[in-house]
């Protein structure tokens, strides 16, 4: 799977917490960082390239600073120029049909200001409904938003914490079960492997056999249970 | 009661819908029209005279077209600018706070597609959260939106009662019921009075006395309605 990340940020190098998260994908072969304002500083969008770029990827992504709930503007300008008729929708439009699309929102205030009788009023799921309709009218398939709020003030392991939740976003199968995470934790490890020193690498290594051990303990006991029940 | 209609379209000339609206209501007192893409052609927005404009009006408006379920660039980008914390919202910014704000959204597809099930899947009222989240965050009272959909396709008596609506969401106090309907279309024929002549002048005459006449007659009834119940 390959998965397309269009970070659109009015001021990407002045933000610490966008800078967190690039940073830690630099060089991923299954990932492409499309940083919009990077890359059209005169707003002049290339709009075949960026319709080749959607093709060759599975997995759309768009993360931004969730500024007056919505995109910043160049994202926008983006949508307008990019997802025209006959490409994005309309008869003849499936260039995006089957492909999956997700929203990486940063996001200044507490979770729990955005809930009727919050600060904000309205849930991220209520504000964000012109992203859905995009996907639906596009045929993509919505995926669960990954929402980081008030990064700056979260301790160092939680932090940490919604680091591997984010490259899950980015790499990991649309399916949040447990062999799924394993499988996808295991992938990582051996990805990791590859650019350690030999000490750290037998711990790597060891922890995968232990990941892999205790999924032939959890398979073994499901088939015990079945067992008994079909007794 | 004064209004500021913000105009965000990058291609207003070109638009017939839009400039049908506009030239209908150009040399009115109580209205300003601010064509952001006109005023900001280098996108470098005066913030300080934003402000101040905005300070200046009763009802704030935001014209646009609906693509992808949002406005355009510009105006997102006049959101981010123009309505800083401690203007517009915070402890200290309560510089729209009591204010209207509506939306004017022109729409190509048929409304009849903006539900579930329908091509558009969700409804207006869900697709403008972003909005009214901003109304409420700057603590503006959302006024009914003004949708017009498919102008273009419109039968003339259509589109002449689309306007006399439009005139309404721009100058007409925020209550729908009969008395207020018929005080605003008695001003209007006043206001038009002046400038036509005599002949014309006389057939408004005549028609705001018989609407007057109307209004005592309906009030007439209601005193001896009224007395029946209590009898």
């Amino acid at each position: 799977m390959k998965t397309l990340l269009i970070v659109s940020h009015p001021n990407l190098i002045d933000s610490g917490s966008q800078q967190y998260f690039l940073s830690s994908i630099k060089n991923r072969e299954d990932v492409t960082i499309h940083h919009l304002e990077g890359v059209y500083p005169d707003w002049n969008i290339d709009v075949p390239s960026e319709q080749e770029l959607l093709k060759q990827h599975d997995r759309i992504l768009f993360q931004f600073p969730f500024y007056w709930y919505s995109s910043p503007p160049l994202l926008k300008h983006w949508q307008d120029v990019v997802l025209e008729e006959g490409f994005a929708y309309g008869t003849r439009g499936k260039a995006l049909t089957g492909k999956q699309f997700g929203l990486v929102l940063m996001i200044g205030v507490q979770e729990r200001d955005y809930q009727a009788g919050g600060d904000e009023q309205f849930t991220i799921s209520e504000l964000t409904r012109p992203f859905q309709a995009m996907a639906h009218k596009t045929g993509m398939i919505y995926l669960r938003p990954f929402t980081i709020f008030q990064f700056a003030y979260m301790e160092e392991d939680q932090k940490m914490d919604t680091l591997i939740q984010y490259w899950q976003m980015l790499t990991m199968e649309n399916n949040n079960s447990l062999p799924t995470r394993e499988k996808w934790l295991i992938e990582q490890l051996k990805q990791a492997q590859t650019t350690l020193q030999s000490n750290d690498a037998n711990t790597l290594n060891y922890t995968i056999e232990l990941i892999e051990e205790n999924r032939e303990h959890i398979d073994g006991l499901k088939v015990v249970l079945d067992q008994m029940y079909h007794r």
